[in-house]
């Protein structure tokens, strides 16, 4: 399987979208990619889970059109697609990020 | 296991929450006490599913704090629990009803 499949976000349905962002370790991640724009696996999440978690949890996200991995030379860099999720659902991640803090 | 304790709000994390959000017939029953404010699990959804999965998905959303049920003879009346549950997540409720549509 291509891991690195980016869904176009039409494709994504609602409670798919839910199912990635209704997890706490996939929560923390989005934040921290809020944050901080461009991350890897290793610090997408620092608190002790293991990194194949991390990757494996990525791979929902990007799955529902949350996050996009391009690969720079022996990484994988990660970023929100923020805008195409935006148009999709207006206001959810906002809205969900607001109600994680 | 006494299947009709509501929780408070505060004690339902936002995964929970989401996850509670995140499927189909949920989101539908969900739809359906916002338009009907009480229903039975025969009414909640009427497109076949058995009424025992319907009252499973109520389960789920009763357990976080989205749906309160109350038992009226031999019925159990089901409605949204907006107010508490926007208290505790704002505008999350809303925000996930309006991208159903």
């Amino acid at each position: 399987m291509d891991r690195l499949v980016h869904p176009d976000l039409k494709d994504v349905s609602l409670a798919a979208a839910l199912h990635a962002l209704a997890d706490p370790v996939r929560l923390e991640i989005v934040s921290r990619l809020v944050a901080c724009p461009c991350l890897n696996a290793s610090t997408a999440c620092t608190d002790g889970t293991p990194k194949s978690t991390i990757s494996n949890h990525l791979n929902v996200l990007r799955a529902a059109g949350l996050v996009e991995t391009r690969i720079e030379g022996r990484e994988r860099i990660n970023r929100l697609r923020c805008v195409d999720f935006d148009a999709r659902f207006p206001g959810l991640l906002a809205t969900v990020l607001a109600n994680k803090a």
